[in-house]
This record gives structure tokens, C-alpha cells and sequence, in this order.
């Protein structure tokens, strides 16, 4: 309606031939106001990263494309933007990850005891400043505190105080996250992977989530449950970059952009985990595979991972300003490996690949259990009854009463005289007890942690993994030790220094080898295990076994199963997320997987064109993404309902009588000199890709995965045939696995 | 001819009808035989990726179907000789890199005497097992050996000799390089980023080059010219792992996995070079660009870089056991760096970035004036000449006359009393007459550089980019020390400690700012230079200055100019290398980059199909890679010619006469009866993509980055529109760089 009126009121003052012509003019199609805000995407959709990518590209063209020093400065300004939030992500995850540390330490110390001169000082900060040999006075213990006299109530009082804390503790961490952010839970690895590969799940980055993230973790380490921090401090990172991302629109409106960014602080989140900041940036590259979005994110990656190492260096939660949790120092002496200790690091390696291969089946089947069975309900009880249970096994194995952090920390150490004894670790004569207690200790771990992974509380995998991997290296280094001391002459240990006083085997190395060969196990990755482990280590001469056992556990494992722990809880909560593997087929083409295209809904136009009733008919009654668009048979293009609907309702509105009967066309044949049918050709999308039927299956996966396609079009000589979804390729290539979809929320 | 013999041998023994049967069963088409063989790819071809990838996963099928243990074996057999190579390739870059420093050390010392009791003892060797204050009486100067007492003839004896010998090994290893492999001149790097990408040149990996360019190395660095020994090592590196894939067929046969193999040695070449395994496997993820190969070729990488390293060390050429050339001591007090260092370390990224930039167009301004000259002709003229420049500017200038390996290490150093002092640089009294010694140093340095790298001698630059840097930074570290020192109660300065006696400013530490910033300006390499630093000095509180430098003088770098020397160099020799940065298009498509349909050689056939003859023509007559198949205006497919030449030949050849007038067919209708006609579809490529011709030119060069395709058809609606080489897009992406294609030896 609106020329009209501009024309009426220029009527006045032209001739009836310019008053045609204006009409004329007027009733020619009106421009297609192509929507400026990029379409948002729904929660559970999957973005279209050829689109997110030219629309990035375009907003940076018109920014350079501003003359003088103000379209430098906004060049400036949009650079500085995403680096403020890389900076202020790093700090962020850095200072979270110390404070964590700290609150953690606390907590655990608090179950125990408390400090006399101040509730919240942990009993390393309570007794700090005391000279050599001063006994500490200040941190009491709950039963000195109670002033409890009696060894037996003593021992009673501590217990229950230790148990109720701990459950209290789980039990708080299991509330937080069902009551305000169920996304919460668990480590948040497989979400973050999926996300970065295009899911839109914003509801699981947002500050609630932070929040309890952060809070619930601190509780559910605290509790003395069996899990770690590692996983989801790389969520909890990814919520800070969220956060600070919609400080700048530019870098929050895109969705190809924010990927990027959040790819850079996961690597944070891994380097604070493990003080590991290369091992971060390979676990970005192997883990999170971030390998396609190429130099730029990789670089991000490390300047965000740096950032964050030194904010926990600076902030510095263990005093001792290092960085890593379990700095193994590796003495003069075993700085030389023989090679008759490949035997038993074999051993381990071969060991870690079938347990880490038993623990995904049994996690997975934990999983599932717990969905249909009524614990489902009850996630909060689950977890109140569990931690219970757990602290009571705990407390009877003696190495597990601690937490798993200082139990790892004590196995890779060597024994030293200078050093207290771990709970009898390092007692010579007890070795076939202490053998025989860190298997125990190993198994019951192991069973504990495939249940607790996976309950209604935020919980990591690494920890864990680590503790039962070093309990079992242990104990075959000492198995190995005990074995070159009784029979020091034996061939085997002909490499071995002759006098019997020297060590030969240093069964904490054993521990080292023992959780690497564990963690590929359950991860099933390579290159940034072994940088992570080399980090902890800092021994060059060692990095060839643990690369050994590395490599080895990975192998065994693969045989019982492909697929790491991330991805299969990734397929079982059904994730559109495509294992980057080499997909084999046999002899299929496209046509085997596609949907055919008389299963489609498609807008066709014939040589009189459509109208946009029609148009507006389809838009309103199917809920798809996008529509094929046909001429006749021939295939024109694909255009998304997204599109179609915000260009649509303005032109009907415009003329809410004769609007909808209004010819367009897409197929825009220059032939047509009819003016007032509207071209919609400018709707089609650009970069939809069309394959011949004929392609092989492999190919297409391959360029699905690598070009991040999110749907292709399959054509035969120019007609429609079919068309594969990114959802297609996942199912078809995720098929195999155990418990696919077993989890999934979809609703399909 | 073949099957009528049979035929007539079977003819005696069957009725009159069974033998028309027959006859008819041997008139059907011959099944075609596809040649079981790969075909070889010619020198200064591209490998296409996706039918070497196909070939290798038949090959695998082949292998995993073949049943019980003989199965098993040949798999376990297979996977054994990748690793034995990549084993074999880590062991033998170690050894090759440390007797390479052993070789140079000596030829370096022998310029300037010998050892009495052996010929073939370096300095140090002929000195070491000497006690502390005893003076080494071996170790004898030319002079002292031809017993000369008067000072000025034993300088001019020193110096004669010292240069002459310098001018002998530098025309020594021209001489080799000319005769014997000219391929070993150069850095190697630009041509095997070519490779790693796809071209064929096997030349360049041949023993002999091998041979030259390890021994041309030894000889180029000790004569004193201006160059590194780094990427040559890379050169050397992938030669050994060409020549170990020799002896399994299975790596050598397939272009694909050598190439994964050539990217795991070049990580290691890179690894012996610098002493920084980890450095390495970045190197080759950014520079090298081997992300898109995925996690294996990473893991590979790793497994090289890191056997590599510890061969290196177990050899240990400079008797330290350390692995580093160049290790930095950060002391105690210098671990803190202040904020107002900032500004000094700003100044030196920018002048390495602008300086960078200057290196780069000199170098490639030098290269081509050499091409264009009559020094061209005369190449080993060119070294020894300007090796005679190099050895007399040297001698004048102090700094330049030991080895930059040397220099450097000094220059990184701290002062400290109990070192001596390294040519006067720590003077305290002489810091203005220090900080004109080091910029005229540089500025040497650079200009030597400059022309050195690119002649007919293997030369790598990152080491005299490092003493070039490392020279400014120190003159930049020295001027801001000296400023303290003045004016020690200036507001700059007030986070210095108060006492004028503690160092506030450590000088050796901006000489390693100084190092990356000029490598980041020249290379523009990112995480790998800032983690080869970092291996370096050891100290995680001092990354952050060197990422800021490194980052800084890449931006600056790129504002003169996007490319690094490496790409500057692929340029301008023409490889068809794929630059992995994003293009972006002016809203050109497919239509404007692509060879129209009208201007190819097609093979057209109609409904009657088309005659071995007319297929045969086509072939002899045009040496094109392959050929689009058209059946009337519809495209059926891309068939090569290699695939055409070995299918027809046997054909043509079974029946001389009537062969040439069989009817064949792409087209493959299952409506044409007649049984005669000999299907040719099998020989279509299944993987060549089609486009549309609308796709916007950005998304064509991504796809043919991504997927590393050597050609897609374009379409229209089921017509051929025109064919997309990688050829093509090489020239749009690199059509801006400078000098491109100036020392192009290609034949148009």
C-alpha cells in the first residue's frame, strides 16, 4: 500500500503519461528486502556454516570497506573485540580453575577438621609459618575440637562427621544441578564436541549453568566421590567465553565465529585441568578436532591456554608455584630405563586397553540402567545413596580415604626416606600387601567411577582413569622390584647395577606408565595424552614408553571397540556430531542413504510460475529446515523456510486482498517480460551442494566432515533425486555403535 | 586375436549350435581388464588424492579379507612397515642431524687449526679431559703449526687461511650441488610443502640428493656463509624416509601414504634442528599444513619427531647431553619481567615485522636479478665469489666471525663474571659502542642473507633470521639497561628494584624477543616458532612476552605483505601449492574462473555410440591429463587418459584389423541390446565432482582446498559448463604475490 500513497501525493503536480510511467514504476516488483539480521537458529537445530561463514565474510567486507580512520578503527575495534574475550576467558578460567582449587582443598580439609583461628583456612594454610619440627596446634581435628577423649568415639565422631559431610556435600552438588541447571551435570566434553561441530545448545553454555557448574563441582570433589575436575572445567570455560562473547555483538550474532571461540577456551579449560598448557592446545587439535577451522583457532587456542596456565600460576592455589598437580621428579638414578622393562609395561598397556575398553561398557551400561530404571526419578537420592556407599567402601580401602588427586600424587613419586610413608607404600617388606591392596584399590575404583560418570552431578573421567591406572602400575612395578630383589641374578635383570642396594625399578615410573596406558584406554587419544603425561613428567628420556603404552592400550582397546568414552556417550545422547574416522563403505553410492525425492516436500513452479499463496501454504504446513526448489523436474536450487518466511510476510501484508495471488518465480528465465512477477531467486541459497547419485558413499561422508555440510542436494542429470542431511550421515555412521541413542532427548 | 585360438581349440568337440554359442560368448565385450597397477604419475604432476585414497582402502580390503592367521599377518605386516620406516626415519634424522654438527664443528674449527694428535679432532675434542687452569698445547693454531713467530705474518697466515678454506667448502658444495643434485641447493621447504600437497617430484627426494645435500650442508655452514642448517635438515629428513618407504611396497606404491609419510619426517627434520620434538609436530600441523591429514599423520609426526630427538640425544654432539643449541639460563632475577619492558619489546616485534618484510622482497628481488643475469649461468662462480665477500666482511665485522650458532648462543646469554666475555659484550663501559657493533652486525647479516639464500647451495634461513634478531634485541635489551642505569629514578623505571646494583633488565632475554619477532616477520609462523622458543628458554612466566612479539610482528608483517618467505618462495616457482588461507571472491562464481566447455578436448559420443578408434585419436593426439565424457550434450562423466591409454591398448592390439571399429559406450544404457558394444562406464573416475556453475568462487576454492581436489567439472543443468584445475586456482590465489612464477621452469 505504501507507494500508493506516495504517488497519490505527486499526483497533482504530472501529466497522465508520467503519472503511467509512475505507476508503471510502482507496480514493477518491489525490491526483496533481504532480512539484515541473520536468521537465529533453533535450540536442538544445527547451523549452516557455509551460510554463518559468508555471513561473516560479508560483515567484514562493508567494515573494510569504510573509508578513512573510522573503518580502521572499526577493523581495530572488531579484531580487539574477540581478543578481549580470549583474554578475559583465559584469566577467567585460570582464576576459576585456582579457586577451585582452593575451594576444593577446603572443603576436603573441613571433613576432617577445622582451623582454630579461622574457619576458612585449610589446614595447609592453618599450620603455614611454623619452623621446622613445631607441631601444629592450630588445625584441630572435629574430635580434639569436641574435645572427645575416648580413642573409640573418636574414631566414631570422625567417621560420621567424614561420611555426612561427604553425602551433605554430593548431596548439595545433585540439588544445584536438577533444581537450576540440569545441564550441569556430568563432564560436558561430548556436548562441547558436538557444539563446536554446529549444534545449537545455548541453553547448556549459559551463566546458570557457569554458576552451578563451577559450584557443584567444587562440592561433588569435596564429597570424596570418585570423579575429577578435568572435563568439566573445559564446560566451565566454554560458558565463560559465552558469557563475555555477548559483550560483542560481533563475535555472540555469529554462530560460525562463536564456535571458533568457544574452540579456544575448551583448550583453557584443559590447560588449567592438568597445568598442561601444549597438552591443552593438542587436546583442542586431537580431541575436540579443531583441525578444520585451521591456523587461526589453533593460535587462539594457545594464546588462551597460556593466559589461563599463568593466571594459575599467579594466583598459585597449591603454594608451591608450579604449575602441574603431580610433578614427578625423576631421579638421577632412573633417569635409564632397561629394556626387560618393556615386558611389563606391555603388560600395562595391554592391561589398560581392555580395562579402559571394560569401563566405557560398563559406564555405557550404567547409563542406560539408570534411564530406565526408576534411579531416573530420583537423581538426587541416586547420588545421596551413592556417596554414601562410596565413602563407606572408602573408607575401608585405606589408599581411596584420601582424595584421588593426593593418592596419585603419592603413587608416582619414588620412595624416599626423607619423605613420610604413604600409608605403608613404600615398606619393603610388606610389597606382596601392598600389591595386593592397590589392585583391590583399582577395582573398586574402577566399578565406582563407571556408575558415578554419568549421575545428576557435574563429574570428570580423567581423575579417576589416572588413579586406577597408577594403582595398577604400581603395583606391577612393585611386583617387578619385589621380583629383582629376590632373584637379582636372573637373566632378566642382567642390565640392572650389580650391587642389590642400587634400585633398579622404580615402580613410581611404573604408575606413570600405568595411568597413560589406562587413559588411552578410555579416551582412546594419542598425541595429547603423551604431551600431558611428558608435561607431568618432564623427562625427555621417558616419553618413549609412555608413548609405547600409549599407542599399545589404543590398539587393544580399538580391537574391543573404536570408539573413545566422549563419543559414545555422544551417540548415546544422540548428538549430531560426525566422528571424524575414515568411513569404509561397500560399494553404496548416494543414492543408498539419500531420502528420495518423492518422500520430499518441494516448491515447484511450472511455466506459469507460483503464486505466493502457494508459497505461503507450504511454508505454513511443514516445520522443515529448507525446500527443494524445482522447475518442472528440473532442480533449481534449495531454499530455506527461515527465509522464505520473513521475506514472505511483508509482501503479504502489503496487500492483504490480491497479495497472496501474486505470481513469483525462482527459476527467473530472463524470457519472462511479464514485470510484476517477483524474482525470489535472490532466497536461493548460494552454496547448497548438488552430487551425482552415482558418488560413493565415502565420498560423501568425506567432504560431510570435512566441508561441514550441513544438507547436500542429490541430482541425476539435472532432475532432483534425493537429498542426505548431515542427521543421514550420522545415523549411517554411528550405526554400530553400542547404545546408540539409548539417552537421546529427541523427539522425533 | 586371443580368444578366437580358444575358441578353434574347443570347436573339434561341440555341436554347431554350441559353437555359435560359443562364438556369441566371445564376441561379448571382454571384461574389461582395469590395470591392477596405480598408474604412475609423471614428474611435475598432482597426485589426485581421491583415487589414491581409493586404491589404498581396495588395498586394505584386500588385505582384511583374506581369512585366519595369514590375514592377521599380512595386516599386522603391513601396519609393521609404515612403522618401521617411520622408526627407521627418526633414527636415521638423528644420527644424520648429529653427526652434521660433529662434521661442521670441525670443518669450522679447521679454518683455524688442528689438533696435534689427531687430524680429525675438533677443538674441544683435542682440549677436553684437560684440569681446570691447565692450557691446551694440543690445539695448535696454523700458525703455531708452521712454527711462524712474527705477529703480522700470523695474521695474515690466520686469515689467508681462514678465508681460503671458507671460499674451498663453499665452492666444494656448489660444485656438488651442480653436478651431482641440483636439487639440493635452497631450503628445501617450499618444494616439500609442494609435495606434501600433492606434486610429483621424485627427483628431489632421490639418494643422490640426499647424499649432496647432507654433505653440501656440512660444508655450506662451516665455510661461514651466511645460513642455517634448519631446513635443509627437513630436506634431508624426508629424502631418508623416501628411501626406506622403497623397501615396502606397500608405502612406496601409493602417492597418498607416502605423502603422510614425508609430512611424519619432516616433523622430524625439524625436531633434530631445533632440539624441540614438540616444536616440530606444530611446525608440521601450521607450516606444513597437515592438519587436513588428520589425527595419524599427527601421531606419526610425533612418534618421528620424538625418536628423532632422543637419537640426537644419545649421540650428543656437543657433549652437553643436552638437547637444546641454545639454552637459555633464566636467572632468579631476571624471571620477573616489568611492564614497562613492554614498550622496548613492542618496538623490536614492530622492527621485526618491517624488517621481515624488507628480507623477503630483497631475497626474492635478489633471486630474481640472479635468474635474469649472466650469474645464472655461472652458478658456482656466484658462491665462491660471494663466499670470498662473505669471509672479508666477516673478518671486519667481530661478531659475524665465529658461527651464527655461536653468536646466538652468546647473545641469549646474560652477562655473568664468571663467563668470559664474549668479544667485549659485556662491557659495561662500552654499551653505546656495543649497541653500533650489534645494528651494524644486523644490518650486515641481512644483506648477506638476503643474497646467500637461493644460491646454488643448500642454505636455510631461520638461523641468520635468529642472529639478525637476536642482534637487534640485544642492542634494543643493551639501550634500555643503559637508560636504567642513567636514569635509574625515572618514572619508567620505578618497578625496578631501588638498588643500582641489582640487574633490573636482562639484555639476553631481548635478544630472544628480538629472535622471534624477526622469525615471526619472515616465516609468519605462529604457535610452532612461539613453542621452539619455548623449548628454548624453559620458562612458562616468559611465553607471554615472546607470543606478543611473534603476533605483533606477523601483523606488521602482514601489512607489507600476507606471505612468507616459503610461500613468496612456491610462487615464485611455480608449484601448484594451495595457499590455506581464506579467499574471498568479489561475487565472482565458478562461470568466471572456470575453462569453458568450447575451449576442451571432449569425447563425445551419440546414440550410436562411439568406436575404439575415435577414443584411441583422442588419446594419441592430446596429453591431457583426462578427458569429460559427453554423451550428446549430456555430461556423463571424466575419464583420464592414463586409465583410456592402458584399457585400449590391449584391445586395439587383440584384433588389429576390425578392433579400431568395435563400438564402446560410457554411457552405459541398459535399454541398447546389442551385447557387442564394449561398456567403458567401469573406466569413469566415481570420484570428479560437479558444480554448478552459479557456486560462488569462494566456496570452489575452499572445496578445493579442503577435499585437496585436482579438478571438478562445472555444470548447467546437466550440461558441461566448463573444468576447474587446481592449476587454475593456484594462479587466482597467487596472482597478487610478488614475483610470481619468476623462476617458474615449467613449460607452458
Amino acid at each position: 500500500m505504501s507507494w500508493f500513497k506516495r504517488t497519490n501525493g505527486h499526483a497533482h503536480n504530472v501529466s497522465d503519461a508520467e503519472q503511467y510511467e509512475l505507476l508503471e514504476e510502482d507496480l514493477a516488483p518491489p525490491r526483496l528486502r533481504m532480512p539484515g539480521k541473520q536468521p537465529s537458529y533453533e535450540e536442538g537445530a544445527t547451523i549452516d556454516w557455509q551460510r554463518e561463514e559468508a555471513a561473516e565474510r560479508e560483515r567484514k567486507r562493508v567494515l573494510a570497506s569504510q573509508r578513512g580512520f573510522h573503518g580502521l578503527l572499526s577493523l581495530v575495534l572488531d579484531s580487539c573485540g574477540m581478543w578481549l574475550v580470549i583474554i578475559l576467558t583465559g584469566l577467567g578460567t585460570g582464576v576459576a580453575g585456582a579457586w577451585l582449587d582452593i575451594l576444593v582443598r577446603w572443603l576436603g580439609d573441613l571433613k576432617e577438621g577445622r582451623c582454630t583461628y579461622g574457619f576458612f583456612y585449610n589446614q595447609v594454610t592453618c599450620c603455614s609459618g611454623l619452623d621446622p619440627g613445631e607441631v601444629c596446634n592450630q588445625w584441630q581435628t572435629w574430635s580434639e575440637h569436641f574435645n572427645i577423649k575416648l580413642v573409640f568415639a573418636q574414631s566414631i565422631l570422625q567417621s560420621f562427621i567424614y561420611i555426612t559431610l561427604g553425602i551433605t556435600f554430593a548431596g548439595s552438588a545433585a540439588v544445584l544441578v536438577q533444581t537450576y541447571a540440569p545441564y550441569a551435570f556430568h563432564t560436558g566434553i561430548p556436548e562441547i564436541k558436538a557444539i563446536l561441530s554446529g549444534y545449537v545448545l545455548d541453553a547448556f553454555l549459559s551463566p546458570w549453568t557457569l554458576l552451578i557448574k563451577a559450584l557443584g563441582l567444587a562440592l561433588a570433589v569435596a564429597s570424596g566421590l570418585s570423579l575429577g575436575k578435568e572435563g568439566p572445567l573445559v564446560h566451565v570455560s566454554c560458558c565463560m567465553a559465552f558469557l563475555f562473547s555477548k559483550m560483542f555483538k560481533q563475535v555472540y550474532g555469529n554462530e560460525a565465529r562463536k564456535r571458533r571461540l568457544l574452540a579456544a577456551a575448551a583448550v583453557a579449560g584443559v590447560s588449567v585441568a592438568f597445568g598442561s598448557p601444549l597438552g591443552g592446545v593438542l587436546f583442542g587439535l586431537e580431541e575436540l578436532d579443531t583441525f578444520s577451522s585451521g591456523t587461526d583457532v589453533m593460535w587462539r587456542g594457545f594464546v588462551t591456554s597460556v593466559i589461563a596456565a599463568m593466571a594459575l600460576q599467579y594466583v598459585d592455589p597449591f603454594g608451591t608455584s608450579k604449575l602441574v598437580l603431580f610433578q614427578v621428579q625423576i631421579s638421577e638414578v632412573t633417569t635409564v630405563w632397561r629394556a626387560f622393562e618393556l615386558i611389563p609395561w606391555l603388560f600395562l598397556a595391554i592391561l589398560g586397553g581392555v580395562l579402559g575398553s571394560l569401563m566405557i561398557k560398563l559406564n555405557a551400561a550404567a547409563a542406560v540402567y539408570r534411564r530406565s530404571s526408576i534411579l531416573h526419578q530420583w537423581p538426587v537420592f541416586e547420588v545421596v545413596g551413592f556417596s554414601a556407599l562410596t565413602a563407606a567402601v572408602s573408607y575401608l580401602v585405606v589408599f581411596l580415604r584420601a582424595q584421588s588427586s593426593e593418592l596419585v600424587a603419592n603413587l608416582f613419586l619414588e620412595c624416599d626416606a626423607s619423605r613420610g610413608d604413604y600409608h605403608g607404600l613404600c615398606n619393603p617388606t610388606a610389597t606382596w600387601a601392598n600389591v595386593f591392596l592397590l589392585i583391590l584399590t583399582a577395582a573398586t575404583k574402577l566399578a565406582l567411577t563407571a556408575w558415578t560418570f554419568g549421575m545428576m552431578i557435574p563429574a570428570g573421567i580423567f581423575l579417576p582413569t589416572i588413579a586406577i591406572g597408577a594403582c595398577l602400575g604400581r603395583a606391577v612395578g612393585l611386583i617387578t622390584q619385589g621380583l629383582h630383589h629376590a632373584y637379582p641374578k636372573a637373566w632378566m635383570f642382567s642390565s640392572c647395577p650389580p650391587e642389590p642396594t642400587v634400585p633398579c625399578v622404580s615402580p613410581g615410573f611404573y604408575a606413570v606408565i600405568g595411568a597413560s596406558a589406562m587413559l588411552g584406554g578410555v579416551t582412546r587419544m594419542t598425541v595429547s595424552l603423551v604431551v600431558i603425561l611428558f608435561e607431568l613428567t618432564g623427562a625427555l628420556s621417558h616419553v618413549l614408553p609412555i608413548m609405547i603404552s600409549v599407542m599399545v592400550s589404543k590398539w587393544v582397546g580399538d580391537y574391543f571397540g573404536k570408539e573413545g568414552i566422549y563419543s559414545i556417550w555422544i551417540a548415546m545422547r544422540e548428538y549430531p556430531w560426525l566422528p571424524p574416522n575414515e568411513f569404509r563403505d561397500r560399494g553404496e553410492t548416494a543414492m543408498n542413504i539419500m531420502k528420495p525425492a518423492a518422500d520430499l516436500v518441494v516448491l515447484r513452479e511450472d511455466a506459469h510460475g507460483c503464486t505466493l499463496q502457494d508459497i505461503d501454504q507450504v511454508v505454513r504446513t511443514y516445520r522443515f529446515h529448507g525446500f527443494p526448489v524445482l522447475f518442472g523436474d528440473e532442480l533449481v536450487g534449495y531454499v530455506t523456510r527461515d527465509r522464505l518466511k520473513t521475506t514472505l510476510a511483508p509482501l503479504l501484508a502489503e496487500d492483504a486482498t490480491s497479495g497472496a495471488q501474486r505470481k513469483c518465480t525462482f527459476a527467473a528465465r530472463p524470457t519472462e517480460s511479464n514485470a510484476a512477477v517477483i524474482d525470489l531467486s535472490p532466497l536461493l541459497e548460494e552454496s547448497v551442494l548438488h552430487l551425482r547419485k552415482e558418488m560413493p558413499l565415502e565420498l560423501v561422508v568425506s567432504m560431510v566432515q570435512k566441508l561441514n555440510l550441513r544438507h547436500v542436494l542429490v541430482s541425476e542429470r539435472g532432475k532432483l533425486a534425493g537429498i542426505i542431511t548431515k542427521t543421514d550421515i550420522v545415523r549411517l555412521v554411528t550405526a554400530d555403535f553400542p547404545y546408540t541413542a539409548a539417552l537421546s532427548e529427541r523427539q522425533w
